[in-house]
């Protein structure tokens, strides 16, 4: 194979590949990555076997020359090593060039490197994703859906299913849900023109932080393929394919209650910042717990550490209903309850000091986040 | 103690006494910040016993108030998590008040924190440094001279006093020494106006590298003085005092050869970018070394490592005198040298394949890199 291609491009496509390739692989072949060239086109691959990026250059971008292709052929060569080379190049273009013992030869003005590769035969093949069930998102969207629910996931290995978050579409409304058993976040969204009966499938959350970095701003649409066990998100030029995670996601809609005993609305960024601030003694003594306080017309937040003092912070609230409670919480899970929420005004409701509370965007019911209370009143 | 003073302000001097902070004392209240509260000043004190800073705020500041004392007095709170305070308050002001238990009552808008402190009595005190044997340098000289030696340094305590610059002031010449043995860093300047006879003394690199962090853009002249076992040195409101290593430093004066058998201009940055690609390579192999061959207009660089591959680079150099030479460096010390001499024209002297080699700026003999050559050939 032999090709001559535009360094800036190439290195940014190889920075997206990159973000597939874990260099803590059982398969040493996928610590690579691996390069088909086609008449008028190169596909890059990575992958760590749980999620993989493929990527097409074509000749032409924009009208403009991107790859002048010699001589087909394929090639795996070590990834992040290869990345750096092409990175460091002098000239604007670099050649690459393979001989018959997988060596490749890769020139750029007065730099030649020649760099032993592994046969492409080796690379594990893709999975294959059927088109057939498919929605198509704006990217905006999916990145928002992401960026409310990814962070509610589980770290922990004890309950597989909930390190993903649990993608059913039914009656064409799409329901995203993340829990790790102390908090949930659940975001819906309306399906337009989808012709899917149902889906019910678990995405890692790792593979959708991955995907969150990789898609760019230039996109308006992505296309999202569901297999039995796949799932393929399409956009632009990349194909990002995770596996999917298997077992039953636990029936959450039971957990949301119906009845507010007192709900408030508050000012988003005063109240962030003031659990922040709480949350620098809350932590220093090691339990991150906040306690709260709310009467008619404000929110007192406070916690302490005998050792090392006490804080207390007073947020306004703009709409009160109902009796005033005591509860204490997490720190960490409220403030990226908050962070996920985004807008000025939060609805927040309480059911009870021992019961799950909820926050979510005044006047908006696609989006919930409900929170576990810690027991100290 | 009682004072109010502007955030911002407070807390850029606030990450400043932070520097000479270590989170690994074997002194507790090290770890503090200590507030000295004076009529119309404040002064901050940061340590680890190797370095301190003394930072002084007063009342005001081009014309403008900063600070208003309200009551004098002293305390030592715990530094880092004090700082994260001050940081996240709400309010361009903040209120500082203490008790008789040592408690800091903190307050700013809704916004209230108690902090427990330490007694300031309990605060090791720092070297006073006469200030008698003193030089002034402009702030750009002296961080030239940190940049031009102090990466030199050993990393190693094997031979503690190589941890430090040796600064050997003689005949009214400032030379600046550091080696950790495989190079060597040399910077000499001529002084003017001073009556010192002669200094000789070893400051620790990692003070001279977090007083370059500190020293400020503000800032015209630095004035050193010189005491016993410490070295302090004093800009702006900013007194910088660190300990003096303790030994003899090697008399380093006889490494220099005299004649060369090859010498040649390159360009820096041509020759760096090309011993910056080769050292992928090298590295990748293990090894770090890079093998360079010398004719008569033209440098070639390479590297080789068997089960990865190989790197051929060419670079032209502008002059030449004497005969061709092979010769095999450690890439890493000759970027150093590179980056350190920062002109766009390099002077490379050889004496043979055995013997040291040095850089120097082409046509000015005040700074001096010299490089033990690794034998392969």
């Amino acid at each position: 194979m032999k090709f001559t291609i535009q360094r800036d491009y190439f290195i940014a496509q190889l920075n997206d590949t990159l973000k597939a390739i874990s260099p803590r692989t059982t398969l040493p072949v996928l610590t690579g990555i691996k390069l088909d060239v086609f008449d008028n086109r190169l596909v890059l691959t990575g992958s760590d076997s749980e999620v993989s990026i493929e990527i097409t250059i074509h000749s032409e971008l924009n009208h403009e020359e991107i790859l002048t292709v010699e001589d087909k052929g394929s090639i795996v060569l070590p990834g992040r090593f290869f990345v750096d080379i092409i990175k460091k190049l002098p000239a604007d273009t670099v050649t690459i060039e393979t001989n018959d013992q997988f060596q490749a030869k890769i020139t750029s003005g007065q730099s030649e490197f020649n760099v032993s590769g592994i046969d492409s035969d080796q690379y594990p093949l893709l999975p294959q994703v059927s088109e057939e069930e498919a929605i198509t998102l704006p990217v905006k969207v999916l990145k928002n859906i992401i960026k409310q629910t990814n962070f509610a996931v589980s770290t922990s290995e004890t309950r597989p299913v909930l390190t993903g978050v649990n993608w059913l579409i039914r009656d064409n409304i799409l329901n995203c849900t993340a829990t790790d058993s102390h908090r949930l976040a659940l975001r819906k969204l309306k399906l337009e023109d989808t012709n899917i009966d149902e889906i019910n499938v678990i995405i890692p959350g790792k593979a959708l932080s991955e995907l969150n970095k990789i898609i760019g701003d230039n996109e308006d649409t992505i296309d999202i393929f569901f297999a039995a066990n796949q799932v393929l998100f399409k956009f632009g030029h990349i194909n990002f394919i995770s596996r999917l995670l298997e077992g039953n996601y636990p029936d959450t809609s039971r957990l949301f209650p119906e009845i507010s005993e007192t709900a408030l609305s508050i000012n988003n960024g005063d109240f962030f910042h003031a659990i922040d601030r709480a949350s620098l003694l809350a932590r220093e003594g090691g339990n991150n717990v906040i306690k709260l306080s709310a009467t008619d017309n404000a929110v007192e937040l406070s916690s302490t550490s005998p050792e090392i003092g006490t804080v207390k912070e007073d947020v306004k609230t703009s709409k009160f209903d109902g009796t005033g409670i005591k509860i204490s919480f997490n720190s960490k899970y409220m403030m990226d309850a908050l962070r996920a929420i985004d807008v000025d005004d939060v609805r927040v409701e309480f059911f009870g000091t021992m019961r799950p509370f909820i926050l979510k965007p005044d006047e908006d019911d696609n989006l919930i986040q409900l929170i576990l209370p810690i027991r100290t009143y």
